[in-house]
């Protein structure tokens, strides 16, 4: 089954908000083993709206839209999704209902703006939205489906799943696509594929390997639209032998939280440069209570000693972007908390406070844990955003890999 | 100047990367004073990167093509565009040697695989990308261009405003749209709909206002593709009265930073169930250690009284999620740092640990100043990510306000 996704709204188009439903849609799409062929992003205008309608429902068994379904003026979806199919709005009594459900704790916020979420193409079947006042839509012609969903990314992540998927899955049984994600650490990726070059030859025509570069780790995803990736997949994990990877679609972040929950030791960290992200990584993840006790952002010298126990004489010696006090840090992160293990981050993250001895981008990182401290100098990019993650991500590795070696190595 | 975007790679199709090109570049052609006319995304296909192409040569003045030009043998954009403008490609010995510069460090790293980058099509101008191997190209035909950039959005974000936006500034005159953008908080859009209704029956017909909404805010565009804005901006601002507003691009958390330097006291944070993300919102805003000086994650109850000072007792009485525990952890944030001012979070984050006394969403948040520490509690939404993003905001909000209303004290 082939999906294209449109979203509709001048506010992507001008850059104000980044489309997140769009990426949304493709990976539950994708999952489900249906092939996204185009993504389309156009503004609260009739006749693009009613193109981009035209252009993808040629080329796609099912369309998703998203956007345009607000109780303002400039919400126009549904008049442009009745004119595509031949038909008018009609006030459905039901939708109401709903609507007046939503509402029942503050009846009197049900005003005439909302009451116009209840008129709909007659043609459609609605999706009841329970996260907002703007309902779903279902539109089936000549075995194609037309799927309208709300702007809002909570709603679409609500309705999605809940009402769309099941009913494409009954639809359609042409769900076909499979692929398989290995993630490679430390190798750029024109060295990658130099490595490759032999398995890359040998895969049959139908099964595809893409390079999805990202600072500090390539991704490789084998996709085949029919049959099988066994093979590929296992020749792949043979080709990149020693190389350090994982396999599957975690991330980065989310092995890291797996990895650490695993090795059932608790953790913390000491951050300057990163400012709270390397806790914030941590936490996004659920359940990040069961081994991550806590952090201190130590931003001005007097955090890090007056609450980690840095040494006056070593911040006015080596200054606070040194092995010592990214040592201490990490001790003292270890100490206050009383975790097994702390992780520590002091650089110069940008786009000021760089000299010549450490421009921007130089960070010292420091790990502690039972058998010691120890710690490594990195010099990363040029820019504050890169550094923060960067540094963060290379620190989160770090700590997991110094927690496995010791397990081993009791 | 109508301009189109168009993004390649199956990693957006598939849904595994979220595309934030289209977004940059979208922004950074409005503040030029383009119109965005349609973004679109295809895969790693020949003919569907020839048929975004072409459609949106057909309807707009600049093309901007991102993705594809890396080294591997899924990238494939430049074949096409050499196809598309019927020409063929050819190694560029100036581009050669932009790569022998840019590997003088490793020289051995330039491998097999970027000397293809040095081959492009004939009829292009490279632009030099200083921060990767794949350079961009500025095609020009029947006074149209057409721009391939690479997909690594850090590239991307170092040529569109270095080589290409003084270019497109000196080619095209008809740079006319402007807009201008206010911040309404806590009123839902429906009900902010009806209070603007009569301001937007009199808005000139040229004149479009737009409502983005958000959690804890919603966003009003004034839009104008030719013409002046002032008249309408003015009675906006009238409309609105005693709403509480802001006027410009900036974000919330920008406006934060820009109201905490301005104000010239020193914060501090104490976090749970945010986890460190009201830290990383302060300190991703360059020049933040003018003002901030550090913060805690107390995840544990260990850090909430070893570091925060947080009374057993409390703890054991209230529980971690609680009146009393909020403020000693703000109180105790301001003791260890130093800071005149420290605002904590402590709540159910979810999707465990809710009860039916504290569900999922709870959060208690205080602020500690010089005048006294006072506490709030809040029950925001059922999924994590909301949770911490919500209580991080609305945190960061209260913060400000508690300083400026003292300031106005004084």
């Amino acid at each position: 089954m082939k999906a294209a996704i449109i979203t509709i709204g001048d506010e992507i188009l001008l850059g104000q908000i980044l489309d997140t439903n769009s990426r949304f849609i493709a990976r539950e799409l994708t999952r489900l083993g249906a092939e996204t062929v185009e993504m389309r992003s156009v503004g609260d205008e009739r006749s693009e709206i009613l193109q981009a309608l035209a252009d993808t429902f040629g080329k796609a068994d099912v369309v998703i839209v998203t956007g345009g379904l607000g109780p303002t003026k400039d919400d126009i979806t549904k008049g442009a999704l009745a004119e595509f199919f031949h038909t008018s709005l009609e006030f459905n009594p039901q939708v109401y209902r709903w609507l007046e459900e939503l509402f029942a704790a503050n009846p009197e916020r049900l005003n005439a703006y909302n009451k116009t979420q209840a008129e709909l193409p007659k043609n459609c079947l609605p999706l009841r939205n329970r996260k907002g006042t703007a309902c779903g839509m279902w539109f089936e012609q000549g075995g194609k489906v037309v799927v309208s969903l709300p702007g809002v990314p909570f709603e679409t992540e609500y309705l999605l799943p809940e009402e769309v998927l099941p009913r494409l899955k009954e639809k359609f049984t042409d769900l076909n696509l499979s692929y398989h994600l290995f993630t490679v650490f430390n190798i750029p990726e024109a060295e990658l594929a130099m490595r490759l070059a032999d398995f890359e030859k040998s895969l049959p025509p139908d099964v595809k390997l893409a390079y999805l570069p990202s600072p500090g780790h390539v991704r490789l995803r084998l996709t085949a639209r029919q049959g099988n990736l066994d093979t590929a997949v296992r020749d792949l994990r043979t080709a990149l032998g020693s190389l350090h990877f994982h396999e599957g679609e975690q991330t980065p972040d989310e092995k890291v939280a797996q990895q650490l929950r695993k090795l059932g030791k608790t953790v913390a960290c000491a951050e300057s440069c990163t400012g709270g992200n390397i806790a914030h990584l941590i936490t996004t993840v659920p359940g990040a209570s069961a081994y991550f006790l806590g952090g201190v952002v130590s931003y001005s010298n007097e955090v890090k000693k007056n609450v980690l126990g840095v040494k006056v004489a070593d911040l006015e010696k080596y200054g606070a972007v040194s092995e010592a006090v990214a040592l201490q840090m990490a001790q003292g992160a270890r100490r206050v908390t009383g975790a097994d293990y702390a992780v520590a981050t002091t650089g110069v993250a940008g786009p000021d406070g760089g000299t010549p001895e450490k421009p921007v981008g130089t960070v010292w990182i420091a790990v502690a844990g039972p058998k010691g401290t120890q710690a490594k100098k990195f010099l990363f990019s040029h820019t504050r955003e890169r550094n923060i993650g960067k540094a963060s991500a290379t620190a989160l590795l770090w700590l997991v890999e110094v927690i496995q070696q010791d397990s081993l190595s009791i």
